[in-house]
């Protein structure tokens, strides 16, 4: 068959174009993708920041729904037509952090997506390894959903938020409001710190309260909510040093701050207060396959608010406008690319 | 009777004077001080550091061993002539930290001996709950050296070091090297990095090995240590910021970095390594009931070094001595002051 790839060939240029559909090898499936998420790593590499990374040309995407069209030599348990994600995540299995059981930060992991082509065309092969089932009456569409949602159940596992705490999530973008709302699935009570005005808005309609760090105190309003205590966790998701700031400002004393965005920089941190209130920071990446399948869960009953979350479907010859309309900052949450 | 006592008055003045001596209150024991060690805390006050935190004329001295000599209204269980030493916290029991069952991290916390009178002098009055009982056959001389330990057992727990685990210590004063005795009694692999020659070759006849940072390349050291894994936990004792980075870059993905000095200002943190390698921050700060007491044991079973780890003995009147050799980084570990 002819199917349609598109391909980031360098900053800020996506091609769309033929690709070749070899049968897929011993071990491998073959994949029709439905949608595909575009996310900030996805962005990143669109603004030419990965170059170093990033052979190209390189097919994107590695947030996805689909079905399965092919299976590979060797492979059992799996048929086309199988709805399915994938875990885009391969690992050495020999490494040190894959010995010690942490295959998700392997040291030479391939980020599928990103260091081998990804779900941004209309015939992809994985490794068998990498799926994961869907139930059929999950809807496609949501099911793109996944991936980030399994970021959100790893973050919130690590921090070990439990029923009843307070949080507060610095940034909310799609992965902070995430976060909100899977904490707030354990039990926890949330707060949402975000500047843009479309985002609080959108979380408001999640349920979510929120502050605008622009206008609000934060720190002052996490001690007025906590009757002087501070939060018992929080999770850095803007990026920003100030997002940091506030994240250690608003936390209890044994507080745990979660750092989810990516800071490429050295930041500024206040020790001190890490000291004196003997608070915990923890480093969160990825997720394990366990994350995975929950938010499978959570998506497919609903807990997490799809309809709110995706502001836009666009076809697969026209990814580039989403990428566009992304890099402008625009008022949109999530944009899914439809591959069919 | 006439009791010496000796006061800091201002920067780099101690005066040694006489002291009242009144009788303890209800619920108030009063020691004769043997023997008060000098911490890096009393040196930043010692320079002026602290002034505005630190009433003057004030009686330094929060790590010390003695006897009862008077036993106030309403106290039970302690007689004169009993072997004593001081947990020197005091906390007001109804503020979030104290609720939430962290006591020793009391918003409105009395570290006794910064806060309020120290033990640098020959009685000193202290609330009965303070008393941490010691046996008969430690000497006292030896037993000055609990609170540091006690320190250091805080530390290593809030580490949560395990047996057989890989453990670089950042620093090698006095709470560097007993964190490393502590961290290895619990059956972990320990390297000390230090700068000072004196130091590291005092560690050495201590057992443990050494890391000069000047020349050595810790990280690699680290790694090639480890078979490319990376340390599995690592203190940060040093205060300097050098010393921030070396305690992140030898750590195994999902190591953990336990905080001990203090940093006043902030610091540059390498986020990145915390997301890519999942990594732990967790800070930590004096020390509970249970620390002080497995203190006790460590110092009286010959654990502790204490024969290695203090340097010199001066007589109270002469702690201004002692101060100076200390302010001047000499050749020193701990000094004690002798209040008999």
């Amino acid at each position: 068959m002819t199917a349609l790839a598109v391909r980031y060939t360098g900053a800020r240029t996506l091609a769309a174009g033929v690709a070749e559909t070899p049968p897929p090898g011993a071990g491998e499936v073959e994949l029709a993708p439905a949608f595909v998420g575009i996310c900030g790593t996805d962005l990143h590499i669109f603004h030419g920041s990965m170059d170093n990374r990033v052979t190209t040309p390189a097919v994107l995407g590695h947030e996805m729904s689909g079905r399965i069209t092919r299976v590979g030599p060797g492979v059992t348990g799996w048929q086309p037509g199988e709805a399915v994600t994938v875990m885009p995540l391969s690992w050495d299995g020999d490494c040190p952090a894959c010995t010690a059981g942490h295959r998700h930060i392997c040291h030479r992991l391939n980020f599928i997506g990103i260091d081998s082509p990804g779900a941004m065309q209309q015939r992809w092969i994985v490794p068998a390894a990498t799926l994961v089932r869907l139930p059929e009456s999950l809807a496609l569409e949501r099911a793109a959903l996944v991936e980030p949602t399994a970021v959100a159940v790893h973050d919130v596992s690590r921090a070990a938020v439990a029923d009843g705490e307070r949080v507060v999530v610095v940034g909310g973008g799609p992965i902070g409001v995430l976060i909100a709302v899977v904490a707030r699935s354990r039990g926890a009570d949330v707060r949402l710190v975000e500047l843009s005005e479309h985002r609080r808005s959108l979380a408001a309609r999640m349920g979510l309260s929120t502050w605008n760090p622009v206008v609000d105190d934060v720190p002052g309003l996490a001690a007025e909510w906590t009757g002087g205590a501070g939060a018992d966790v929080s999770f850095e998701v803007s990026g920003a040093a100030a997002g940091i700031s506030t994240a250690v400002d608003v936390l209890a004393v044994r507080g745990r701050l979660c750092l989810v965005a990516i800071h490429p920089q050295p930041r500024e941190v206040n020790l001190h207060r890490f000291f004196w209130r003997e608070l915990t920071l923890v480093g969160a990446r990825l997720y394990e396959r366990a994350d995975f399948e929950r938010a499978v869960a959570l998506v497919a009953d609903g807990t997490i608010p799809a309809d709110l979350l995706i502001s836009k479907v666009v076809p697969l010859a026209q990814a580039a406008s989403a990428f566009d309309i992304l890099e402008k900052g625009g008022d949109v949450m999530k944009i899914l690319v439809e591959c069919a």
